[in-house]
């Protein structure tokens, strides 16, 4: 199962040459990644704050396919490509109005916050990330 | 006397208007303010994690002369306008090339980072203010 | 009649002191703006693009009640407090579940997209404001 | 020949976890790639103003090695890793007093500004990217 989620593009997201800039759409992906727990019953504050569990980037692979501009709607999808004992390969696709605008994975390790040392994921959120390992099929 | 600071603008500071989108100003006068303490030899982090001494906004006035656009240097000289017990008015006045870009008051509490109540501002502190308290002449 | 729209905050709107970095609200109260416009049926876009009418804000003025955080929703109540011939006052109420956040004006005004020059606020602009000139009664 | 530059790091670019939101590693590269031309004779605005030549992302890979706070100082290398007729690959090496804290590649588009179309890279920016085809030695 996919997890999607949708997201409006503002007029201070644009760059000189009136397109979204690019550094922004990771910062999309992490709200989609944000609202990926929230979607499924857990606050992201929820694992950060309550259960300790963090998920800082390790490593990012993003292809730009399209531009974006506002006005449009961000609509990404959210699956688990890969899961380690540690770390979790996130895979975002994103559209507008059906066209490819941007693909991404996103790999993040599961730390301790209180000591920022990686841990294994918990089974709380593994349970989670097996739910959606399915690509979207559309 | 007054403390000078220049910032580069970038183009991912402008927006589809193709002049700096008006909320970075704030944060440009945000990094003024942080020059102004280490230029003054306080690292901003010192007064944050060594001292636990935190400024937040509680009141900000901006009046916008003219556009500012990548590749333009931002001159800004800090100063302080009001001081009171608990908290301080920094003034900020933004140039380019000598032409008035934008100026500001913003009002800061002083707070105990622990407890974030509001705290007398701290002799070191109030020192450093009252040493700044002159307008540029220029 | 008052326009109400609400924005997510995301764990990137926070800073150091894990509280929303105040220059972002002006990023939040334009995004409203936005709103504004098009949850009254002229998507933003509209205004610059088709009619070629820009809305640079010339004076900002916000004062900050209490902190927004992560994972809170920020309701902003807008409306028109003033409104002159080439510019228009807003005003913006920001709460948190009811909680006092942060209120701001922002005076704009109205230019010509391909000349940057003032103009007058053409009537179907000037409709839009004047039906929403009251404040919030709650 | 490796293009150095050095970015300071601000309060307001850290997250909730205290540390530099990884979105903003972009950002801070694509200022090192705007410094890469003014350090060598062409302001990045001439490339996109005077030339008409404009050069977006088409695709990044960034690796994250250990975290940035505010008040650290980024320092990055920048070269050319790939050059093709119409698009060339940037690398990037960050780190902060010789630590290693970040490094991408960042593969660009050569456009021309009013039709948005690839273009061959024209002979004055190839020439440029040439003169720096050389990772860092040290």
């Amino acid at each position: 199962m996919t997890f999607r989620t949708s997201l409006p593009i503002r007029f201070g997201h644009e760059d000189h040459a009136r397109i979204v800039y690019f550094p922004r759409f990771l910062h999309f992906f992490h709200c989609a990644f944000e609202d990926f727990f929230a979607g499924n019953g857990i606050p992201y504050r929820e694992s950060l704050e309550t259960d300790q569990v963090g998920w800082p980037a390790v490593h990012v692979d993003v292809d730009f396919q399209s531009p974006l501009r506002f006005g449009d709607t961000f609509d990404v999808d959210v699956w688990v490509a890969e899961m380690g004992t540690k770390s979790a390969k996130f895979a975002y696709r994103g559209r507008c109005e059906g066209r490819a605008v941007a693909t991404a994975e996103i790999t993040v390790a599961c730390i301790a916050m209180d000591t920022f040392q990686a841990q294994p994921i918990p089974p709380k959120y593994r349970a989670l990330f097996e739910a959606h390992r399915e690509p979207p099929t559309d």
